[in-house]
């Protein structure tokens, strides 16, 4: 049994174990009180934040514990966007952000802000120079994360933060991805992160704004973390979050050039190992444990279940796993195939066999899945001068299969359309044609769903 | 050393200890992953819940799990009144609610809300009828505690209940105080609770919604908790929450009579065995752990360190103990006395030997306090023809002290004007006259602070 979904949540680590234990007795009591056990808590609460903040690399009264990332990214964006409101409600965030961050974005607009989405490229990234077009005089706040949690794309938030800083403009980091790997290069105003990303307990977020970003907590009052984390602190898991923190930091170095060269081979070995595979994500820039593919005419929900039975826990951003990504928003913005989308994020400690072993298995699992998928009823009829693929009311990745099996049989230059109302075949259609060299000629409206057209080059 | 300050937060119950400690292997990954490890914490989830929800009398569908008992407050006030503005945007909370829900109402009525604070007599109880006064058709909704965290006083929550039920009005009960003890009597609407006052971890709390209630949960979108509360949840920490809320409730029944026999002899002898004692609270309807009393000439910080040095941990809701509560809100609405005072809260189990001990040592406590408190420069001077006091600049309990000592110096009949710029005054000199049985004639605006005038009648 092998877990490789790390970048949902990483299994305890150790030491947070060992200090969340410990702490139990100690840290259950109401810091804010003047008897022992009041002081006792306080203490505690005081050196993890010292540790936290120096981790991060901010003064400790920068640095609040929130009861997780998403509530750091959601008082953040909220504090700062209140803060700054004179300035003006424009709101920039990258297109693949995490979807606290674009929830987020979400409220703003409907309260009346303005968002604007900046775009990314094939591998996932922002580019500094599309950012800073993106700035306004009106801009309250920028929103990047440090790498990207489907991909492990990591963003030029160096540069960004110092476009940012050069129009006045707060960048907001949500470093949930990275943190455990270092420090955040460069001069970001705000950041977040989430203790069980890097092996510390559930329940345990930070949110560090700098001296001197204008900030208005939002909500409800409470003088609880300096009024910017409402709630009964949670001592012994903070305690465990930051001494987990400085664990998985002093091991870092070592354990990044391991899992890169694990995800290297999965990288390189896959696309050898199983036909019609996509790599996605930046192939340099990108934290160490994470891999992303994505398999032509492959259920990801089948597929993960199918691995699950061999032995091995990962995660899909596909259309097809949950009804609540679908697509992936992340996949969507970098335009690769949706389809079959398997990330495999490896938590540190993660042992080579359990690697080989899945390079072994997968192509296997892939086959059968594809067989099993492999036969539906073929749909193709020739109507007027162009050839119609019927694939509606059938769900990723048949529409897909029924055009790689037609495509054949459209002369060189002719087009085929593909009648389909599943919202991935938008993304994965165009994708096919990239990886096929076949060329995408449009979507068409369609009386239920939509065309799309297919002119067969090659 | 005895902690008696469980209204604050109870020490980890071992059942509680025990969970956690179980299901910090079982329970770290996301529950919304299909892979093994996220069947197996979805399975802990749900089993947290359904033993919750039967601890609280609800369904499992109609509970959630927030990060504390505050943002469980939060989320129920900002959710309902969200979910019913098209009713109206009143809002009724009794005077003596934890600051969350006051926090809560202040917040609403930033926005354009309206608040009506019921009041309560001076045990801390509101009374149906004058709660349902409040009721008005624009009431959106109701929010009153089961008891008071300050002073132990049941609500009449089952009658509030009935009479916001009959005017279509949803009543949110505070259950924070109480649901370590019982499920709440009544037909609720919404309810909350925090884990970590029944002996549960920090970092849980419940938040019910029954079906029918019209519920919009504020702030981003989230899908967990059938977003209502949203991050990642702390499975660990919520198992561990609903095991010990299972264990205390099987412990309740012999501990409530136990604790309620401990807190009778404080409520009793205290006030034979130190002088000028005001105990606060209803005698009878209160929850079994809590008796709090106020000591006249006492300054309560001093007061709480020189029992945290005998040994004792305990509380205050004095206004001279913590700036944010001055003096405390709950005492000033029940219009007793809030100098020296002291809220006792034994956690279940205390030893009977542990409040003896108590009850030995405070008389002595209190009286070295009062000495070292009782030798300040007499101030009093005749100026035209009343007697003044000039306390200004004088903190809590001085003033109260200074007009102590001229009392017996005032004619029957003629009056003494105590000039006070200390916010403690206001409340403690007309309880000072209710408890020696002068007349407070009224305050009086001063060049300084307040002229506090007090006709000498006994």
């Amino acid at each position: 049994m092998a877990y490789f979904d790390s970048a949902s949540s990483a299994p305890l680590h150790p030491v947070a174990r060992q200090a969340l234990l410990a702490s139990l007795d100690e840290g259950w009591a109401d810091p804010a009180r003047l008897y022992r056990e009041g002081r006792r808590a306080r203490m505690l609460l005081d050196a993890a934040r010292e540790a936290a903040a120096e981790a991060v690399g901010c003064r400790a009264d920068e640095l609040v514990f929130t009861s997780s990332g998403t509530r750091a990214v959601h008082s953040g964006v909220a504090g700062v966007l209140a803060g700054r409101r004179r300035v003006g409600r424009h709101l920039i965030v990258s297109s693949v952000e995490h979807s606290s961050v674009l929830h987020a974005a979400e409220v703003h607009e409907t309260a009346g802000g303005t968002v604007t989405r900046v775009v990314v490229d094939r591998s996932g990234a922002v580019s500094a120079s599309t950012f800073a077009e993106a700035l306004r005089p009106d801009t309250a706040l920028a929103c990047l994360q440090s790498a990207n949690h489907e991909v492990g794309t990591e963003q030029p938030v160096a540069e960004v933060a110092a476009v940012c800083r050069e129009a006045g403009v707060p960048l907001l980091v949500d470093a949930a991805q990275s943190l455990g790997w270092g420090r955040v290069a460069g001069d970001w105003s705000v950041l977040t992160g989430s203790a069980h990303k890097w092996g510390g307990p559930s329940g345990v977020g930070l949110l560090v704004v700098r001296k001197g970003v204008r900030f208005a907590a939002q909500g409800p009052a409470d003088e609880r973390e300096s009024g910017r984390a409402a709630g009964f602190e949670n001592i012994p898991a903070i305690v465990a979050a930051a001494a987990s923190l400085r664990a998985v930091r002093a091991e870092a170095e070592a354990e990044s050039v391991r899992l890169r060269e694990l995800t290297e081979r999965i990288r390189t070995r896959v696309p050898a190992l199983v036909p019609d595979v996509e790599v996605v994500g930046h192939p340099e820039r990108r934290v160490p444990g994470v891999v992303t593919f994505s398999c032509l005419y492959v259920d990801g929900e089948t597929l993960l279940h199918e691995l699950d039975r061999e032995g091995f826990s990962v995660s899909s951003g596909s259309s097809c796993t949950s009804s609540t990504l679908t697509p992936s928003h992340v996949l969507r913005a970098m335009g690769v195939l949706s389809e079959g989308n398997v990330r495999v994020s490896l938590p540190p400690g993660t042992a080579e066999e359990d690697v080989e072993r899945f390079l072994a298995v997968l192509p296997g699992t892939v086959a059968a899945v594809r067989e099993k998928l492999g036969a539906p009823t073929p749909a193709a009829v020739v109507r007027e001068d162009a050839l119609v693929v019927d694939a509606l009311g059938k769900r990723c990745p048949i529409p897909v299969i029924e055009l790689a099996k037609v495509i054949a049989d459209v002369p060189v230059g002719a087009t085929v359309r593909v009648l389909s109302d599943d919202e991935a075949a938008r993304l994965d259609i165009p994708a096919w044609c990239e990886m096929r060299g076949q060329e995408y000629v449009g979507e068409e409206a369609a009386e239920r769903g939509s065309a799309y057209v297919v002119r067969r080059v090659a």
